[in-house]
């Protein structure tokens, strides 16, 4: 990785701002006038189209943002993703780059954002200790906590890459099977839908089938992170579960944030992951490589109301073992591969990632300032997942938000 | 569906061959003269150029073929599914297209065919009660065969669409987590590698978010067929699939036939599935609905040994069920989508899908003919799955082969 350039950008950009020089998060956007998609890079409150400035400021990458996805730029490998960072922030920086730059910046709010990326795989693992015991104590009250494999892998499934659906798509209450408290079978709409809040991590270098990628190549691999709700119908994954695992409580709908925050971005958020006891197998031990634990603080919002600060700093599993672990069985990556943590959740109640830990499973409602209350999510309700991560020089990396509204079922 | 126009084409076909005009398969070839892929219709030994001969014969439809994949095909739906496959009629059987269409054959066997779809989505469901009981039996012999859910709806998992491979692609015996009888965890090559026979059936037409899509509608959605081998390690899958299923035991590899016969080849073939008890919810009772059971046979060989012949018709759940299932809840469906029925099993052990019930867990090894015994596969090993139907007059409809063979860990 390139060492960042530093310095005031002639943008004028409040340095409090979590889209300054330090984030440049790429997305693909649309506005009324240009329906047609074009690559972009946040800055502050506006959109630079990326599409156009490559043509004109560094045509020799310029086909990576033709198609209007970020799918090129993923596939494109760690030295062009450090040439283009390290070009953008010249612009910025530059003086000299500003007659052909600025004529390129959208106002953010006249933008529309799309799904980022193909996504081609999507898994989901469960890497959060606390989340993982706190859900094994309600879904299987008699046994332990945690699985007897919990310590030894990183749990993980795929999930239904069709669905994935970029942040501010309205969700429809999903309908299924659900097995009543006294044994009934019934079919309707979703009782007990909740949230996950989760990072998603993107890859973009793909793998050959049959070659384990190893811990120490995992920076190679992936590109950078986004926001990821993975909602969840608890009713439906109660019953259906058993022996191959979730399926329609899951499938309905993953919400991802617009702009992938490159990894680059996050160099000084990296922290050592929680000690790990057992001590991993040989390919998913980390002693001694660069951190792949996180400093990111997110918050979930429901109707604007801070319900909790899940910090990804305390996740067990890393994003490194989780493609070590995915690939070690010769499994071979493809760009635009989606790899989610599981849900973020911290030792402490209110720093839950989920309504079901949130509200303890029922038990304990959550009241709202309008004196309303949730133990799951209710028709209209909407759920923002913002977070955010430490920068140089005391400035925040803003990962944006997730946004979703629950429509009534169809 | 068009009515089937039949005649004897001027080909010469042996009317017993299993791609004779009943059949009409697609699928993606290349050639050693031709490395560009084309997109090909399996007609006896030969393999006609569909991208060549719609531009000749077909011009209004030549754009769906010049990718030489089948997507576009796949995406056009089922109104173009049948014009398409009438004119490929029309040009086999009447003489006047045969100074067009001759040129344009291929020896079948300097074809090399490739994945013939570009796999969307990939979901694995669990239909067979026999399998699903001979394992339930096997993984969790202290409770029920089948899990309370089994009867109430078809039980399935995402699987990984990016290691779905073609015929023919040789399959690195995975390596990863297993638990030794006595409690050890061990890290190594998977000591009980198997095979499952499956019929894969492929999504046409793709479905809105948050619509689900009807039995009766599944004709609209699903194009066509082929046979497909989920590759399974038995050692990771049992210590890795609770509480969220099956991951790198089955995401090495999953092995698909190159040919995708069409559901119109397919109308002679049609059961009524077996009686279910209890009657399932409405969404999925396809009482009074078109049969979507097929009497189709597969046989399952191991280095050129016959080890059963499991038969579809058995099958609990049909594909138009899975299909409602997967959207109830408001998935869409893409085009690719691949649908895998689960293991073909019988109820007898001489028609089981897979070696663990072939082999009763081990208990009972299988003899090869060279005097060898398997109870899983050994490195070199090659397994071939093969399957027909019954056609119009007495014919037979191929579905052709899903090969693959063992190399070692690597």
């Amino acid at each position: 990785m390139t060492t960042a350039r530093t310095g005031t950008p002639w943008l004028g950009l409040d340095p409090a701002h979590p889209f300054g020089l330090q984030t440049l998060p790429y997305g693909s956007f649309t506005t009324p006038d240009t329906p047609r998609p074009r690559t972009g890079v946040a800055i502050g409150d506006h959109v630079l189209d990326l599409t156009g400035a490559t043509a004109a400021l560094l045509p020799e990458h310029a086909a990576l943002f033709t198609a209007g996805t970020l799918d090129a730029l993923l596939a494109a490998g760690p030295a062009t993703w450090d040439r283009v960072r390290a070009a953008i922030t010249d612009w910025f920086l530059d003086e000299r780059h500003r007659a052909d730059i600025e004529p390129l910046l959208v106002p953010a709010d006249t933008a529309t954002t799309r799904l980022p990326f193909t996504v081609a795989d999507y898994t989901d693992f469960y890497a959060s200790e606390h989340h993982a015991a706190n859900l094994g104590r309600m879904f299987r009250p008699d046994g332990p906590a945690l699985t007897p494999n919990w310590k030894h892998l990183p749990i993980g499934y795929h999930g239904r890459a069709g669905t994935v659906v970029v942040s501010g798509t309205s969700v429809v209450r999903p309908s299924g099977q659900r097995r009543t408290p006294d044994g009934e079978i019934v079919f309707g709409p979703a009782t007990r839908l909740d949230i996950e809040a989760e990072l998603g991590f993107v890859v973009g270098t793909p793998s050959a089938l049959g070659r384990p990628v190893p811990l120490a190549d995992a920076g190679r691999h992936l590109f950078g992170v986004c926001l990821l709700n993975d909602w969840s119908a608890r009713d439906i994954q109660a019953w259906e579960y058993v022996p191959l695992g979730p399926f329609l409580g899951k499938s309905f709908a993953t919400s991802v944030s617009p702009w992938i925050v490159p990894l680059a971005a996050l160099a000084h958020a990296r922290v050592a992951p929680p000690p790990r006891s057992p001590r991993p197998l040989p390919y998913l031990d980390d002693t001694g490589t660069e951190p792949w634990g996180f400093a990111i603080d997110l918050e979930i919002t429901l109707n604007g109301h801070r319900l909790s600060r899940p910090p990804f700093a305390a996740m067990y599993w890393t994003a490194a073992q989780q493609l070590a672990h995915l690939t070690v069985n010769g499994a071979s990556l493809r760009t635009g591969d989606l790899i989610a943590s599981g849900t973020v959740s911290g030792p402490e109640r209110a720093t839950g990632g989920s309504l079901i830990e949130l509200a303890d499973n029922g038990n304990r409602p959550l009241t709202l300032p309008d004196g309303t209350t949730r133990v799951f999510l209710e028709d209209g309700d909407e759920v923002v997942i913002t977070g955010s991560a430490p920068g140089p020089d005391g400035t925040r990396v803003g990962l944006g938000e997730v946004r979703g509204r629950i429509l009534p079922a169809g």
